[in-house]
């Protein structure tokens, strides 16, 4: 039986990721659920995208990727399932999974309009995730086939969203934070092998920070630039927080020098 | 093997809820757990209320739903376990249960008072989550008749809590927020079907709020009333929240117009 | 199967508890995961030494406690994993394991130094918890000898990090807050066992409480002295938080006097 996992904005004060999850397990008993995060800022899409693409090379091959933030419910977005090598994306059609299908190709994807697969025939307009991702989802782990699910959609069609890509330069490079952990950690969309085996550092508000292989060789309380385990340079402080230290938010620039 | 859903106000940064897990598996390893909240307002029996109730229909038929918001805990408040036409509620009998017994009438109800299914029979004083409720909740889930975990208790004696009735009237309606969810909607106590295939506006806080079918249909901003996905009419703001926009809470009056 | 339970200060808002619980189920495909905190304050061994403490006599027995809050990953701190007479513990050589084993003795211990064993030869400087933890974990629960899995250690020389003994006076006795709950409770390390059967009263701050059988013995606001749900002294506030009521934090000294 294969795994669903789920990334949601809905939190988890409010039952609604429980009302989820009761509708897959009404439908598939069996079947074996992940939560990814349901922390995900309301209604931020960049945010969910940047999630579901670092957690995504990690879940099990052949899992169903439930993601529900869907500032458009209710309005003319799709509702899509999508096929790649690895696994199946159902969610709204809003940029939620390009950071995904930039590494792993869409093979095939669907519109979800075929209500005998959604909980209800009427399916309110605000909850998508109960009443038609959720059951979709089940029905997924259930083995019944991606193209039952819906009309094709041509994959080049799906929305994509992306965020300026990074420039490469003569002195270094250029990029932009993408994401801060919860740990106050910033994101940026450097790769990491556009820095290894040189000498760098990174400037971010102005303001110069060296680069280490690790955390612990920084002082307590410096703040440091390294490779992220996600494979991204990131800037962090060794013990605190570097966001609240720099003052630093998503969007904010990131440059690199080389220095050797 | 049914389903256990599991309702607290314990929060997850304490290890509380993940002790009561740990119990529920100690006797029966093989239950399958659903957590619908435990980020219940500390001791708030109402906001549990709800959130039970909203969750419930969309559970599993024969869902254990263990519910632990307990502010008389060590008091005699009484400890309950009830049978519904499609499950099993487990719980401290201090209303936390009417919303769903308003929707589901209780079959049965027994007093947990045999020590027996118990974890030990010198419980914690402030702990019937993890030495009664959880252990009970497996016993039912192992086959357990709820005859024979206690006494039988009249259902009409449960404690009932319910918000004071909506009133329809001849130009509208009035009722109140019964609940503020994550996204700061302000979801009230009248039902959509009194408002659906009529033309109305809501008044709240002395603001008048236009009603729409979905959120899509106002502007970014813009404070909006609908019909919400759990069939109550809801405050709203598009890409928003409406309980900090408005500044209204729980409790506070909502009155529909007819305009048409 | 056995049980793998989850201890880490990552929170619930980024993907990488999720990740974790991917990596797992990658390798064991039928663990059963069971979530104790993902709430530790970052970096907090002391509060993860406390809280994996009191949560692991109520797990099954043969769980593995993965437990990863690590601000020295990347430094030389070893990694472990752990075998008592109840269960396996696996995560870094912190001193968050110390409060399980002064209840349930180390039987044997070894070094994470196998990288077959890992998700990669190459381990992220920065996310053991994913690439050697996790996957260590798995292979427990998979049934691979402790043994296997690196070169053992003297149990003798496992970090250990224990706050300054409780000391018992002719007047009473006298210990700290190792820990303030969710609901504002200051959970002293004073042992219930030192003052039951007596007549007794606390200090805190230079404040007298008195102490109670159960919360619901003090008038509603009332801050109380009780022994908790975990068999320590607790310093709590009937329906309120004691915490903030009085401003104490954790280390604050707790008295105990006898009065009778």
């Amino acid at each position: 039986m294969p795994f669903i996992s789920l990334l949601t904005d809905f939190g988890l004060q409010d039952p609604y990721v429980g009302i989820m999850k009761g509708v897959i397990h009404t439908l598939s008993p069996q079947a074996q659920l992940i939560d990814l995060s349901h922390g995900i800022p309301p209604q931020d899409v960049a945010a969910a995208r940047f999630a579901l693409m670092t957690a995504y090379p990690y879940l099990p091959s052949g899992t169903i990727h439930l993601a529900v933030v869907d500032p458009g419910v209710g309005s003319s977005r799709r509702a899509v399932a999508i096929q790649t090598e690895t696994g199946f994306l159902v969610g709204p059609d809003n940029g939620l999974f390009s950071g995904v299908l930039a590494q792993t190709p869409a093979l095939a994807a669907v519109e979800l309009n075929r209500p005998r697969y959604w909980r209800t025939p009427s399916p309110s307009r605000t909850f998508h995730g109960r009443d038609i991702f959720a059951p979709v989802a089940a029905h997924l782990a259930n083995g019944i086939p991606l193209a039952e699910l819906g009309d094709p959609l041509d994959v080049a069609e799906l929305t994509r969203w992306e965020w300026p890509p990074p420039q490469m330069e003569t002195n270094g490079c250029r990029g932009l934070v993408q994401a801060i952990d919860h740990f106050g950690n910033g994101i940026t969309n450097l790769p990491g092998h556009w820095v290894e085996g040189r000498s760098w550092s990174a400037w971010i508000k102005g303001i110069p920070v060296r680069s280490v292989a690790t955390f612990a060789e920084g002082e307590v309380g410096e703040v440091l630039a390294l490779v992220g385990s996600s494979g991204w340079v990131e800037i962090v402080q060794n013990r605190g927080n570097a966001s609240r230290a720099l003052g630093f938010k998503v969007g904010d620039e990131v440059r690199v020098q080389w220095s050797g």
